[in-house]
Order: C-alpha cells, then structure tokens, then sequence
C-alpha cells in the first residue's frame, strides 16, 4: 500500500538531507559527489547551469569554486511518497558576491537497490524578479546618491517589485511599427 | 521489488505531463489546479514564488494573468521510481516582455491512492546569471549606440558570461577597510 510520509521514511531521508548540508557548507567536493545516484539518469538544474547524467554533475563540481560555508536554511521540508522515495524541498540565504540571495532547493531521494538511499534529481535555482529589483534599487539609489536604509530596502524592494509586475503586461503589448500618434491634446 | 523505469509507469506519466503542457500553453487555469494533489503537502517552487499548500497554489493560479501559448519544450525527462512516482524533469523557452527566456521544470508526480496520478511537488525557475547577461548586453550595447546584430548576440553573451564567471571569486574577495594602498610604479 502507497504511503504517504511513512515515519521512518521521514526520518531517513531528512538524515541524509542534514549530511549532505553539512558537506555543503564544509565544501567537501568528494563527499557531494557521493550523494548523487551514479547513473546516466541522474539530472542536476542549477542556477546556472542543466547537467544531464552523473558524470557531467561531478565535472561540474570538480571544475567549479564555490564557497557554500554562508549558507543558511531559511525553511525545509521532506515528503516521503511510498517506502523507497522522498521529496526535499527547502529555502536558502546565500552571498554571492558579497549581496545576500535568495535561493531554492528541490532534491528527489530515492531508496536504490543494494546502494541505499541517493538524489536521482535535483533543481537548484534563485528567485530572478527580486533578484533584478534588489539590484535595479540598489542601482537608483546610488545614482539619486540617496543610500538605501538598511530597514527600508525590503519595503522599497517589494515596491519596486509590484510596480515591475503590474507593468509587465503592458510592456509585453506589442505596438505595431506603423501605429498613428495620438493627437496631442491642447485645452 | 524497486524498479527504475518501468515502461508502463513512464508511459502514463509521460501523458500526463502532455496533458499538462497542453491545458497551459491553451491556459486552461481551473485544469492546472486539477494536476496539483489537492493537499497542504503540496510544494510549487515559481520563478518569483514560493507556495505551500495546494491552497495557495490556486490562489496564486487565480490571481495571475500569463501568456503561455508560445512556450516551447526543449528537452524533456521522466524517470519512473518504483511503481507510484515518477520525476519529470524539461527545459523550456518562453517569451517575457518581447524576450525569450530559458526556463526549467521539475515536478514530482505521485499515484495518490483512490485519485490518481497528480503533482506533489514543483520547481519552476529560469537561468538567472545568463538572464542578467543578457540585459547586460543589450543594455551596454544600446549604450556605445552600436546594437547587436542577432547573429552576434549569442557569441556576445557567451564571451560576457565567461568574463563574469572569472571575475566572481575577485569580486567575492572582501577587501579589508584599513588596506594599504600599493605604492605607485614610477619608471
């Protein structure tokens, strides 16, 4: 019978998820590689970056320098689906570049025969709109020479963001190249 | 017995997954909220998101207006776990604000017992570093009044990523505040 969150399932898989967080964040390239099922069907989505197969997920952390020792889990959760399989999704705080992000994470853990328990999938990714607005404010800020209080970057940054969204359609509106100037209008 | 792939599990899963890819490039809103597992587990990770709950999740549905119809697969994945999930993994284009954009898609599908096959877990994001590449150079080229030509668009951007790659550890490197400055080479 198909279960869903199975206790010791739960248990499990979150163990796994805490191991390979601390390797995460103790930068032991090795042990990562150790995490993910060794089979051409394994996939990784990074920010960055699509990885197809074991073998180009490990290229890729042997040739990248990544320092993850800022990272923070902000929210996590396991949902294990049936005896053999798990869903990992959590939220992350990570500086790049000296400016804190926002990043998210989704790994699928599943129990291999005579292995154990291993990512068969992950996507990593960071949140793209708010990404461009915190920089786009950070930018006019400079450039008015107005610096941004600490503890009002997230008000104006959320503002900006709801001005980039209720303009997003009319930006997308295309205007054919031959359309008529309206009159201008004098009172 | 754990079974990768078995062929009746990815073929239904595989149709699943074109039956959702149909009712959102024909934006068939009240059909998506059907493929998502009705229950506070469920997780949807969007570009600029993040929903907990199936609840949520419509709501967010609801409340968007978006142009799916010229979203294109790319390159598509599933990898069935035993014989209730299965994972299943596309890259996409999708066109925002007149610009095409490079998306991934993960979405974990599960056999609920007495419903079906339904999404429990999504993870929707776009290539944030070449996104901001991109603007770059479009912005910089406007700037020196010397627009790309489309063919050399790709190359450009690539050359840009590539610089930005080698100059992220030099930009992550905290500089000291009482740093002393290097003695001027006077020949």
């Amino acid at each position: 019978m198909f279960e869903i969150n199975r206790p010791d399932v739960v248990a499990e898989v979150t163990a796994c998820c805490d191991a390979y967080e601390r390797a995460l964040v103790a930068n032991e390239v090795a042990r990562l590689r150790e995490f993910f099922w060794d089979s051409p069907h394994t996939i990784r989505f990074g920010a960055t970056e699509q990885l197809y197969g074991a073998e180009e997920i490990a290229a890729f952390r042997q040739a990248r320098v990544v320092d993850f020792s800022g990272r923070r889990v902000l929210r996590s959760s396991v949902l294990a689906l049936g005896g053999d399989v798990a869903v990992a999704m959590l939220e992350f705080e990570t500086t790049i570049a000296g400016r804190v992000r926002h990043g998210r994470q989704t790994q699928v853990w599943a129990r291999i025969p005579e292995v154990g328990w291993r990512v068969t999938s992950a996507h990593v990714s960071r949140l793209t709109v708010s990404e461009m607005v915190e920089d786009y404010a950070d930018a006019a800020a400079s450039l008015v020479l107005a610096p941004l209080a600490p503890e009002h970057r997230p008000g104006v940054v959320q503002a900006l963001g709801t001005a980039a969204a209720l303009a997003a359609p009319l930006l997308a509106f295309e205007l054919p190249a031959d359309i008529e100037v309206a009159p201008v209008f004098t009172p």
